[in-house]
């Protein structure tokens, strides 16, 4: 059963995630293995694959907390990926970002603009107007 | 244009957040009418009406970022109304929120599930399972 | 063995935070009851039972961590609870939110204070010199 | 010497905090004494009467600090009639509160703005325009 | 109308924030290029240039919410430049800083300290003792 | 009598922290040295002196605090090696970081997590399992 909960956790965070959180579970493994368990079984094992929210509007979520509170541009640079991964376009990431302005202010914002910046020029990608 | 910036924001204020946003807005007139002529002219008249995500996602994104701050309970009780006032379930509300455990931790996220379930009971929403 | 952590994380959840705890699960029954489920099954049936850390050492962390992030005070109050019952003493608690200070700064210190002035006195302990 | 910086405290905190800071090193003396008294003799002994920026810049960066963190509410409201104590007008205060929107966000400006209203009303003072 | 509060927010954000301002706005063309126009339009036509506080007393405020939300190097290194370009001497700054140990906490205010260490050193300026 | 604060301070500092702490008081010498001052009078000379928690619940203390507010990683680095110094073990310095998560969500973990990997490295240490 608890290899259930990894299973699907896994296939879940290949399907989000990809290469990107596979780096992730495997920087922990001599350090904090555990810790990479929880994320594969928790996270992507019983929150992800919930029922009433599909994984664009996740990714909307996980976007907004990461860059509302700060410091955690590794995280963003994860889920910026996720968030074209499942579908998401550049520009809904722009908008996600642009919209924690009034909540949030500039700073976090530009922060996490600037993540957004460099997974795209990573990927390849551009946001269209 | 000031006077249009202003009428765009409210007609948008009035449709997203209600009764609610005019309290607030109300409010601040005998201590700080600027701050909310900005909410009105800023938040309201040039961040909402923006392309890219609707109204529903724009809430899904506004949820995340204030149950992940902390301590805008306030707020958190104008926009959960917003949420459903531009039509997302009580469910997709919990299920925004609950999204935000792995990010946010669970403190941030019980904070916000105890505003979501005065403003269900305030409004006698039930969340279907 | 879903039910396996459950139960385990039932038994722990009571020896930790006792009735505090049961109120927080009860009051998410009938509108996330699947956040009290992530409780009990990930927080107190994985994270918890864990090894290298005591019960006294874990609401060390728990308060230090809960007082730095400010607007807890519900979780504080559960959990400087929870630190009397696992025997860390009036002082202790005291003590490590002192600690806090250089960290955290006093606004912090000062609101988590206030939380265990009120538990003190709700279970008519108080604080030896 | 521990005399000498004490005094000097006491008599900043009471030019500046005045009443409202003496209840709040009474209120510490039955659960955390010494924690009051660093409060006299670091923040009010040593802090506060550093050359380089006078009592009502410093009651800016104070206001600044407690808004922009966010659930510091009753310290605001020591502060907010701190810095009219030595001198800032109400309209100084709203003006600082308004100028961490962009830093910080509505939210949190939002929420130190209504306590100034508060501590305005009980001052039965009024914002000029 | 548009035009002159974006004129009016150009000229100010050249006076307050200069070169470093520029970059900004120049680095987000390519990717989020309305959150520039915001910065422009809101936060230097329309906060910026109010009556009630100066433009140092501005730079006090924005310094002490920059360092105390934490994680806003960039905006404080941009915003310590704009300090010393409005006429606040190097000491004030640290002043400051130093002014937000007892609300935000030692880390906070040393993770400020070597942005200004690094902007006083850029510009060949020495803080007077 | 500043002196034998001062003098404590010191010690104490030396002992917990060592190299780490005397690197940063002396990299604010040419720019805060006052700052510099407070850490070992005020943090080293009265705060860790304290009766009530020894030193390795103190470092259990600090972690978590620092852990939580995140952007603290330059702090985080001196107090996990402090933690090391005072006799807690890899594996409890892990465990202090792994038992966050619930509180403070993963991204703050993985952080702290990471740092700690980081100087682990540098002393050649290994988290026994």
């Amino acid at each position: 059963m608890a290899n259930e909960r990894f299973e699907r956790g896994w296939a879940k965070l290949m399907e989000v995630d990809g290469e990107g959180g596979q780096r992730v579970i495997d920087s922990l493994q001599d350090i904090a293995p555990d810790l990479g368990s929880y994320i594969v079984e928790f996270v992507f094992g019983e929150i992800y694959p919930r029922q009433g929210l599909d994984l664009k509007q996740r990714q909307l979520v996980t976007i907004a907390s990461l860059a509302t509170q700060g410091g955690c541009e590794p995280q963003l640079h994860v889920h910026i990926n996720a968030a074209l991964n499942v579908g998401l376009t550049p520009k809904e990431v722009i908008e996600a970002i642009t919209h924690c302005v009034p909540y949030a202010g500039f700073p976090r914002a530009l922060n996490a603009i600037f993540v957004a910046k460099r997974v795209f020029a990573e990927r390849n990608v551009q946001v269209a107007n």
